[in-house]
């Protein structure tokens, strides 16, 4: 049995959206990856394992550009309507949140190579946290635009409050510490340096969970004032 | 005399890519001089003006919204191919990036009503040389999209190298403040964070340039490890 021209093309084209798909998750657990790692060696003290993160941005960077290639090819070569191309312009934009994640991972990696030529200014619980809380951030963004879940996208709107929180409390307590130590001024940057980093990575998984909301329902989130909390 | 109806959809398509052009003038111009207040703002102690800036978000982010519909309906309606698709993928990430550039003058004017809460700590000279780098990265690489000009694209990118030597100065200058006077901590820190700021200005400006290089060029310079000084 021969399948129809259109037929053939048509599951050709979902098929492509799948595998679209499933590079921009492959792309997400690289990053999820590498910011556990980033957070892991601060913790353990583990310069070698800062190094790699540092070293190793080139997997994320090359789906970068494949996915974006993948992207123009669907545009230009399916031209899709409505739930369709707002499918891929959202992967276009998922695309470039995900690849700035990458690029925090390193910095992250850089800020505790840094922070470990010094001795620990404290123990590292809310930082850890914070980390936990953007990984999952990112997964459950990542989850939603594949299943096409609103209420999961809202609940990655909601844990950013959290993370908004705990970076405010990692603030007061490094502004302490460094005024009761001078010394401890330096690693202390570095400290606050990383909890702003893993604020934005909540804020990469912000865009890109308000980008399935309007993927998904044609409403644009954005730039509403008030939120429900 | 009747146009004949493709001369016209032609003609119609045209006005609509330089009008889409035209808004992302208008949302660059906005950033542009939002980042210029925030700093004046800084130098001049000038509370109000901060006040100003934080509260005047508005226009940017109704801008970025009206833009990200406007690309949607040339996709959907016109089905663009090869520059044109280009051209219209570029702006959907111009406008990002500069949405995000509007957030981070805000972030930039937050950061400077906290600073004025404190007695000056030094003379503010490296920061407003930074925002005027920014600045004109910004208008740059926009004039470099309305004229579809590599070289001054090109030029954006090496400015960049500018703005991260003012930025690591900014660090030395704050760390060796804030050792010796502990007093001074909290508004360093302020200080500190704006240059932070204006530094993403600058990687967004860079990300407008590089999405231009490859609109005209159909060339990706993302990611390559060496780029001439």
């Amino acid at each position: 049995m021969s399948i129809p021209p259109s037929e053939h093309i048509f599951r050709h084209y979902e098929e492509e959206l799948v595998q679209l798909q499933g590079r921009l998750l492959v792309m997400g657990g690289f990053a999820e990856e590498r910011l556990g790692q980033a957070l892991h060696a601060a913790v353990q003290r583990d310069v070698a394992l800062a190094e790699q993160v540092i070293a190793g941005d080139e997997p994320i960077n090359t789906l970068h550009k494949e996915i974006d290639d993948r992207c123009f090819k669907l545009l230009a070569l399916r031209q899709p309507l409505a739930v369709d191309l707002r499918s891929i312009l959202a992967a276009v934009k998922i695309n470039t949140d995900l690849e700035r994640v990458g690029d925090l991972a390193v910095n992250i990696a850089e800020a505790v190579r840094r922070y470990l030529h010094h001795p620990p200014v404290k123990e590292l619980v809310d930082l850890p946290r914070m980390a936990a809380i953007a990984q999952s951030m990112l997964r459950d963004a990542l989850d939603a635009f594949v299943r096409r879940d609103v209420d999961l996208a809202q609940r990655v709107l909601d844990q950013d409050d959290e993370l908004d929180a705990l970076k405010r409390q990692v603030f007061r307590d490094l502004l302490g510490v460094m005024f009761s130590r001078p010394a401890t001024i330096e690693p202390s940057l570095d400290l606050l340096l990383i909890s702003r980093h893993l604020e934005r990575v909540g804020d990469h998984a912000t865009n890109v969970a308000e980008d399935i909301i309007f993927m998904v329902s044609a409403r644009d989130v954005r730039h509403v004032p008030e939120r429900p909390a």
